[in-house]
């Protein structure tokens, strides 16, 4: 373990110059405090606080996700992981991550200065440079939906897809659908690709032919529905698989604006379970990932990186709810 | 949740009887007991210290799994759990369930009678009939390296398997192997069909073709190797993979028998590092599954189960130990 002396001598200065880097003393310049921290990230150096685990406080980046209200995606894991982390004595802080932050500094550099032993990165792309440095953090970290293999330190939370999309295709196959479209979110996410390739594994497993016409990656919200959806049902789909409940209800809607009935001329189907979710019209039949033990999860799997336990992932059992956008296909002729 | 006098009810006896039969009383009659027992488990009852959580005991099922010595691969598991589950205040006991055991009564009822809020079963095949089980219990379980998927209250803690064989695969390919043959374990495993995805994923992502002829279910033991390794050799190939060390230390016997060297003349990999890895002559190439923080993770997925979090899986981040047992492929003609 590197220690004061290290970073000093590496850089040629007094231990008390790296003392004031690294504790942000204001009198020291910008350039050499930026060169004390990026030695002390590359040496591997840990401030005492975090060796001896007394530091109880974590936080929580957060991109392209809204949390502030129940009905945001983000609400809900954001509560139930402070909840786990408060009842272990744990503070959280939620720091809004922007891509100039980013760009500004290390991810590492960004913890050791503020002294978190631990974060929780949800909803990251794959190309946002936090995402890309996790290959190579000694900071324990959780993303959410997200993997990075092969690094220990670094492990993921989120709900097994291949349930998920197990269940509604089997709940699709039930009802006679044998054309099913899926309409996939944001393709640079490891999320969309697991989700594809559970797709592809139910429906290979209910024996049902997957055509390349009836799957799209779109985006997840609700605006990308009217891209793909005349093409699927000009393509013969009579049920559509939705990556999300927003591109659920996008998909609705234009189903609607095409004079369709859902669920009697086309089904669809949701996923997450967002509280929007049943009181779409139809109401959506869906996936319901439980968020707040998803935050849960989250705190658990951080603390057990923070132990040096070399968890790589943990997946959460999603449940089927059946609503009222899924019905029997319809009958030819009538 | 149902209460004593609703089990009294169902019977058509008085709750006082019920108590004798839920508490082991000795003046009930032993059918009596039984019939009590399973309208108990029947009606989803639970006795009011594990609904209150006052219960802080757990046990571990053990079957098919040496684990009284250090080097076999139950001690560290069971250690790990102890470990984890003793720094929350909850006592462990390991039970051997044989198949009779398992017969004589169900799962659910031996729970619900030993008065044990969770458990964790260790090296069940698919069969077993508490396995079987799993699929309805409602008492919280773990399972290792099986997975009962859909059922909320059993959970499965593992190695990922895909990152393992992806480490290894890819370490072949590098050494220029193209006929690369996986000897795996017994067929009616979900760990072994997990083994196998992640051998034919990892070997498309690196382009190696996969022949039919170079793959096999054996056991997971050293006597398998006979009856497939010389075959394996006659169809060309370079390097075998093993699904665990013991198969691997029978594949290097059996070379030996044959005239061959390891790794001069065919390379071979184990999985899980046991501690046997590193005295087998050559030294074996192998993935480490770190088994502490396997049965640490058993128990903190437990207890997030007997907490009602619903996590389905976790996973452990395997490491890849280069040892001396592959090399180079022979070129031909040398």
């Amino acid at each position: 373990m590197a220690t004061i002396k290290d970073i000093a001598a590496k850089l040629g200065i007094s231990s008390g110059t790296v003392s004031k880097g690294l504790n942000g003393a204001s009198d020291i310049s910008e350039p050499m405090r930026q060169a004390v921290l990026h030695a002390a990230v590359e040496l591997g150096y840990k401030p005492k606080n975090i060796v001896n685990k007394a530091s109880k406080k974590v936080c929580i980046f957060v991109q392209n996700m809204n949390y502030e209200s129940i009905d945001q995606f983000g609400y809900e894991i954001i509560y139930g992981f402070e909840q786990e982390a408060l009842s272990k004595g744990f503070q959280v802080t939620v720091i809004s991550a922007n891509l100039n932050m980013q760009t500004k500094e290390s991810f590492d550099t960004y913890m050791l200065r503020h002294g978190y032993p631990g974060a929780f990165l949800l909803d990251f792309e794959l190309h946002d440079d936090y995402v890309t440095q996790m290959h190579t953090t000694k900071v324990p970290t959780v993303l959410l939906n997200n993997h990075v293999p092969g690094n220990p330190h670094v492990g993921y939370v989120g709900t097994d897809n291949y349930e998920g999309l197990k269940d509604i295709t089997s709940h699709l196959h039930e009802l006679g659908h044998r054309n099913i479209a899926f309409l996939n979110g944001t393709k640079n996410s490891m999320i969309t690709q697991k989700k594809l390739d559970a797709f592809y594994y139910a429906m290979k497993e209910k024996k049902i032919p997957i055509r390349d016409k009836l799957v799209a990656f779109g985006h997840y919200n609700i605006d990308c529905a009217q891209e793909f959806v005349p093409d699927f049902v000009r393509n013969g789909a009579t049920a559509i698989i939705c990556a999300s409940d927003f591109i659920a209800s996008g998909v609705i809607k234009v189903l609607h604006s095409m004079g369709l009935r859902v669920p009697e001329d086309v089904s669809v189907t949701g996923y997450d379970d967002l509280p929007i979710a049943r009181f779409l019209s139809p109401a959506l039949t869906t996936i319901r990932q439980n968020r707040t033990d998803l935050g849960k999860s989250a705190f658990l799997l951080l603390d057990a990186l923070m132990n040096g336990i070399a968890i790589s992932r943990i997946e959460l059992c999603p449940q089927f709810i059946a609503r009222d956008s899924a019905a029997q296909v319809k009958t030819l002729g009538k």
